[in-house]
């Protein structure tokens, strides 16, 4: 790719999205995934994996206040948090700015995700290096395989269900989670589109809601990934996102607030009927019904 | 454009959106505008002017419900009831459903859209011909410049503010929108992305906070809309859209329910910022910051 070209990602065969690049800033092929750091002339510096765009500059806020700030205000006191993945350091810089967290184990798998971001999105990769943070380059799976009754929260904030973070969309990886969530805590995994992944987002309700009490998706938008409307999986042993009295931030946010959080969990009918088993059609994977002409 | 072309939407000089057509269906130059009705791989039939998708069969519910819902479960009896464009006829469906409702005026500019969305989006056309609605082809501005107190609820169902819906967004004709309701009347004008279209949103804001008592945006996800998320802004001579005890559909939708119409009112603060006049500086008009490298 060359300064000035466009980045095209596709969202399915028939869907692209396409950003003009300023600059490119980096680019290898890693053990893992073709890494590459661009600048976008409408959202600023990027963190491009295997051709999708991760984050951005211009919106990464969004995504990252979301994935973090709704299960650690539904958490009346979250200690200990685990993040798998993250390796921009978005998710470690919200976890950090609460109170009562006392430390974060991060566990990002490629070295070079958190090399490139550390040069060239320090907005982000700052919660790396947050005296809280304790970042280990390792597998997530085998890391919370061998965990019990140590997190308060864990978040999964990882790539598409394709690639390294293929593990972390099945079952033995959910009831690992469970396991090494203490008593009343909470876990949260990113799940994509609900316009684009129908059969993701039911398949890991399904297989969460099997393993926890309380399992409840919600909705944030985000204007780079694909639809602009991302889903979360939220898992609780115990509290409730909707109880009564969660807190709220004492510092500046851009887009979480408290009526924002609960305002997540309205869920339209349909995505609420993607949690209904039955309700599955073959081939329900397709963003919308391809209608034909009448 | 031919069959298996992709239609490409430039949202900003430096992000497009592209979409595979399967069947282009019909397109001609109108007086008023380019018209182009295609069969989208993932979206269905679309209706596209100058370039820009409009509507699709795959998710104008979520458009068209959320225009006319909020407003018309906000308003305690709305009788009658005026629609500014909306050429493909969802938005007069939405209203129709409404057992309240005795008539609808709906104002066309372009006979074209009509005759074209009549043969190809029955989906949405079948609102045009519902025995509630007075279909008139014409000036929207004209027509409600000529009217006053003779509406519950007004919706503005434009273009955007270039080419024919361009006289849509001043001041003259929100003041010409007040007289026309009649008291305790309500209107809701799309306005747009608050990523893209930072600007026009809080001029719109500012303007109607002007003439309405009660004046607030709200949000709503349409995937096929530039950065997913599309603001609407609605005013309000006496009834808050969150006053207690709004009325439920009594029929199925597929994006709105009452707990979906007050999340849509809970706005993320980089949101409600664009209220605040002071708040811009200039050139804000950027979906973001466009960050240079550090």
């Amino acid at each position: 790719m060359n300064h000035g070209d466009w980045l095209i990602e596709e969202q399915t065969p028939s869907y692209r999205t396409q950003w003009r690049v300023r600059r490119v800033l980096h680019e290898e092929q890693t053990p893992f995934q073709h890494l590459q750091l661009v600048e976008l002339e409408d959202f600023g510096r990027a963190l491009v994996l295997d051709g999708a765009v991760q984050t951005t500059v211009g919106d990464e806020y969004i995504y990252h206040e979301m994935i973090a700030h709704v299960p650690l205000f539904t958490h009346p006191n979250p200690e200990r948090v685990l993040v798998i993945g993250g390796g921009d350091g978005g998710t470690a810089r919200e976890v950090a700015r609460h109170p009562s967290v006392k430390g974060i184990d991060m566990v990002e798998i490629d070295r070079a995700v958190v090399d490139a971001c550390r040069r060239h999105l320090p907005e982000t990769a700052c919660g790396l290096d947050h005296p809280k943070v304790n970042l280990v380059i390792g597998d997530g799976l085998a890391w919370v395989a061998g965990r019990s009754d140590a997190y308060d929260v864990i978040l999964v904030d990882s790539s598409d269900p394709v690639g390294p973070a293929e593990g972390l969309f099945n079952r033995t990886f959910y009831e690992n989670v469970y396991r090494a969530l203490k008593p009343g805590g909470i876990f949260v995994a990113q799940v994509l589109s609900p316009f684009f992944h129908q059969k993701l987002i039911r398949d890991v309700y399904q297989v969460v809601a099997s393993i926890f009490p309380i399992t409840m998706p919600y909705l944030a938008v985000v204007p780079t990934y694909p639809s602009g409307l991302h889903c979360f999986m939220l898992g609780s042993k115990e509290h409730s996102p909707l109880r009564p009295g969660i807190g709220a931030p004492t510092w500046r946010t851009r887009w979480y607030t408290p009526e924002v959080h609960r305002a997540a969990f309205q869920l339209p009918p349909v995505v609420a009927e993607l949690l209904q088993p039955a309700a599955a059609p073959e081939g329900a994977q397709r963003p919308v019904q391809a209608a034909s002409t009448p």
